[in-house]
């Protein structure tokens, strides 16, 4: 059984292409993995029989769904973490859970080995064999496209001299989705002074367009998102309603330069309508919850949380302490948030909690609860530093 | 001289009604000073006078417009301070260009004692006082509003009694503004469950009402933005041209519940609508033309930077020492980019300079100029630490 | 019984004077609580006694020597928090753990006020009421000393006056002592440049003096001390151990100007043998045992912990959620650390653990166990942004 | 002339023997360049001579004390650089400036390619590599201990087989020494709980050995080293001074795991006697006469400075951002601090300075001049969230 490779199939020509190139390298059996995070797109069945075609001696899909938005979803929207506009947590997001699945997969089969189909200039084969060298310590990770040398045309010369069913016409650009969202590369995008086509876009439609505004309200208990309108769903449910009415509205979509792990700056197009208006929520909502100290020092610990996964350091022990900091956090994070989308933007029209720290009393002006006279005491301490300071330099 | 007090005015009931009630006090004849930040609405002309029939013994008004957007709207831009949602940074930003023009006025004067209208439920005294302290450490400052226990029943009662020339009808919400922005607070809007009504903005046009979009090209140099599609201007103008166009688009509009410095939330409407066409357009040129540890290093200078001007410390060491940090990093920030003005949402839509760190050949997938065997050595040594310690969890 | 108000009782003139002063001023019958952290010096039968005779109506005396080893000090141990040479964390430590059994028996007793002996220049007066609050936010809390104005002279004069039975001769110098160090201020030390004299000190002894040095090891599990020598100890005796034989080499003195919350600079001579000597074994063995992205993110939070924590802010939000932090990095933090202890030095002269990340075949220079050739990949991307920026910078 | 390679060259046997390594292999000329940065050792017109000895057709010696003492130590103190525990920025301090000779030189003699002696396991190739490709980045650069697989075995049977005149017994462990330190690493060393020998140091002398303390007053202007007990030096002869007298107390002496930019941990001993008196003093300095929260975010400043130094970017962007901050924050660091030394310990006995912001009058606790009232005000309002926090959570 050692002698079994697992790959990460994804049914695209490379992957395609991989089964018969491992097979021949290494003289080890393939089996094909597909991992169903939500990336839509072709069916699942039609990938697992194309890899049986192309010459796995198994192919497996695993429906990850649910897995992928409890256990990766809520500890990014815990961590706001698409808030600083990085197009790059969306494909970070689900690499480290396939390359989970490999791993689990390659141990059951006893296999030592196991591979991706990502080529070298990107970071995503540093995600998939930092998240393997993390909870498979002693696993191979083999990566052909990118230690094999294949380039767009060696591969599709092979496909044909091998007569693979691999699908047709490669696409101009390089897409990966998944439940959070979809980011695009490549192509005339390259130019980052070219605006972006409309055609690039499948999980949004066109913000310009003339509609009603929608209003939902999203209902979270602990950082947890549970409810749309007051009504109870899963997580999975909950992105998914809200990729389908925010992305109505065109909502989520970015257009950044990126830069690369691995040293390099990328012109990036995302869309991710759900992720957005979510976060926009969560975020309003922490703000009604949570003491100032806290927001101010959680917004490094995000800014830090947001690197470390797109490094590929999702099951790195820096990342995992994070997550205990930003769990405590969430304690009293619950409550609604009504949200209004229209035009390409979310707006957060209203907030509610009883965990909330607002008090109408202290906050009114007219209002005596406050005691004005320990505002002078307090601006005088405040101060005082600067004031001396001023006077030292003045001396001087 | 020395019994002379320098009252920042700016019209309004509670600044009025302090002029005789500082002369009545302190003994002193007070000097009105109103300064122009751009803060619209009544002439200047009028205010002047009414300081007078007030019965002041002078009155100033200073037109400070340019040295607000050169002095203080091009660090806040620099450091991208809108960026975190904060409406606090509108009224923070013109308090210590207030409080120099206070000292100054009261140094020239040889009057010992300042004043300015705020209360004590807000941080505006806290960073009037900061800033006075940090500039003319012996000036001692006073708020009448704030330590003479004036309530706005009171306030009435003094100017009906006295018959002060004051504004009539007082205005349901406060409201601060200057070339920045404009910032609403208090009345309905203290229940942040309640939405703001479309009555409440002043900057901005009703971001769902339709329109065709606008574009429009905003040129930096070294991080200061000189020109619009093409043609020079002063920042000051940038900046109202952008309000302009942006504002007709409903862009820049928050609703957020944010922290006093003095220990209390409270909801504030604001708009900004030229700051943030031009914050979103000096980030998006900061990620072409910055490397990439600075860019991340500098998400949590602005954090702090964007906390110390809330919080009064303009004039503060840690302030200046971050700004010879920030200025540093802008030596490369220059370049074009265009924006997307639409439907209450700014948009980058295209981004060049001669500065720009993105290589097409490297960042091409097809191409040949990134060495890809190079990332396997990377990314094994990258992964090293996490495979020994989950070597060493699993030993354990 | 809401007639009662509870005073932390320490038997100085202050707190004996307040006991009197606080039942005329407050009508209220006064309840002495002294609460033992380690503070040595004087019996505390004697304290509780005196309190009584001074006019107390009940006189508590607590023995929290344990709850302030396992609570207090364990979690400023695991934080490295008198890393920075901070002595104001000696008096920080114990005021939130005087303040929660103020509180305690504050219900207890039904009382709805408490008090405490702190002056106003200080931040003890900040500490307490800050942990008060944050314990009992509706607990009156009232400071003789701070807010009815008592000077040295007005209490020595009171205290004669009354025929109180308080301790005679004033210390020329304040003291704050407590089982994790003792600081002192005041006097002759104010001066910065005057070198503390010999007898300043008193827990430590004069490194110069000739002695043979002493070495110790120190096991530790997931970060808590539970062994010396291979004996194990509760907290409270592994401290009080290692304060006897760093005291003896004169370990752990600290004469240093820092700044008070207040806005002050002060400076303050402290000793802390058994602190110091744990913490540098402590901080020695995360080195074996954590990750560098670990080590080097938790000298931030760190940094941040020993803040809050010297700010008053013990029990806030941020504190515990940065404890949470903490406490996950602790995990492997277990193994043996052999200190050195002479001539006011401690060193680590060994560290060993079975959760070590050392590889000594890694390590070894000799050794194929790494691949050099690994290296020129990670060192070419490692470079790569240094690099395209010099090519960009030349061209300008 | 594109004909030759500029080699670093130590004459020790590694680089000895590259020298003809390097030209078999490349075909080119080798140039050697041996700079001196105070690392003392053998004689530089002996290491010169071995070069060509050895088949260089140039060899070249830079006296580059002073340059190292000005433009890397001065930052590194600025930046209180080794107030971490940290040996690895001994070596890393002059791997740049050797890097911008190797540069230099190569410019001017018109070669295309450098060469370093460092094997694959360490940090000193990525350093080398990162400062050539900041300052020269079309550069090529070869490693030809780690590219072409040189062992400690094959490099003997080399040199003997060549007739190399190269030193003859090897050290049991490997040492880096410049102005600013020495460390050690390799060997016995490499199990981290043995002690280390006395022998291994060379810079410090025995702690325990009974001698008489000396006292030293150090005095800075702007963050800079100028003059020892009066008598004013340039930084270099400051140094050297205190490399002597501290050294001579052996103090300094370090023994830690670090961690690898490579990712794995060493176990290296240290000493920097005159860097760590000096760091000693500066930093009390700064206490002094820097404003708190200057002191507080300058902590986080350093240790990214530190990190980035130790990861070989010197020449990044990031750090001379950095330096901008730090030498801003300088501007007031003057004065006079006074040291002893004994035992192993420095300890500072007093700091002065016309810049100091220590004052006096408000730090005596008898005096009037601190008004205790405000306390109150300060001390309410700092406890404010704190005591909302707590109310909400008794409510839910």
């Amino acid at each position: 059984m050692a002698d079994r490779v697992v790959l990460a199939y994804s049914g695209d020509l490379g992957t395609s292409v991989g089964v018969g190139w491992l097979r021949d390298t290494t003289g080890k059996d393939v089996v094909a993995l597909a991992v169903d995070v939500g990336q839509g797109g072709e069916d699942l069945d039609a990938v697992r029989a194309r890899a049986l075609e192309c010459g796995a001696v198994e192919s497996v899909v695993v429906d990850a769904r649910d897995e992928f938005a409890d256990e990766y979803v809520v500890p990014a929207l815990k961590a706001n973490a698409l808030s600083l506009r990085r197009s790059s947590l969306v494909a970070a997001l689900s690499r480290p859970l396939v390359a989970k699945h490999l791993a689990l997969t390659a141990t059951q089969l006893g296999a030592d080995t196991v591979a991706h189909g990502c080529s070298g200039t990107g970071d995503d084969p540093v995600r998939f064999e930092a998240a393997v060298a993390a909870i498979a310590p002693d696993l191979r990770c083999i990566a052909p496209v990118r230690d094999l040398a294949l380039t767009p045309d060696s591969t599709v010369a092979y496909a044909a001299e091998h007569r693979l069913p691999v699908p047709g016409g490669e696409r101009a650009y390089s897409v990966d989705q998944n439940l959070w969202g979809r980011a695009v590369e490549t192509g005339f995008l390259e130019d980052p002074w070219s605006a972006p086509d409309e055609d690039l876009y499948a999980c949004t439609q066109d913000p310009a367009t003339a509609r009603e505004p929608d209003e939902v309200t999203v209902t979270f208990e602990r950082g947890v998102p549970v409810a749309i309108d007051g009504q109870r769903f899963s997580v999975l449910r909950v992105v998914q309603e809200l990729n389908a009415v925010a992305g109505k509205h065109g909502v989520g979509r970015l257009d950044v330069v990126e830069d690369r792990l691995v040293g390099i700056k990328t012109r990036q197009i995302a869309e991710a309508p759900g992720a957005t208006a979510l976060i926009a929520a969560h975020e309003d909502l922490e703000r009604l919850t949570l003491e100032r100290d806290v927001i101010r020092y959680k917004r490094g610990v995000e800014s830090e949380w947001a690197d470390l996964v797109s490094d590929g350091l999702w099951f790195g022990s820096l990342k995992r302490s994070l997550d205990a900091f930003v769990d405590h956090t969430q304690q009293h994070v619950s409550g609604d948030v009504r949200l209004r989308l229209h035009g390409g933007l979310v707006t957060v029209t209203g907030r509610r909690s009883e965990q909330s720290l607002y008090d109408f009393d202290l906050a009114s002006d007219g209002d005596d609860a406050f005691d004005h006279s320990l505002s002078k005491g307090f601006s005088e301490l405040w101060s005082l530093p600067s004031r001396i300071a001023a006077r030292r330099d003045r001396a001087n």
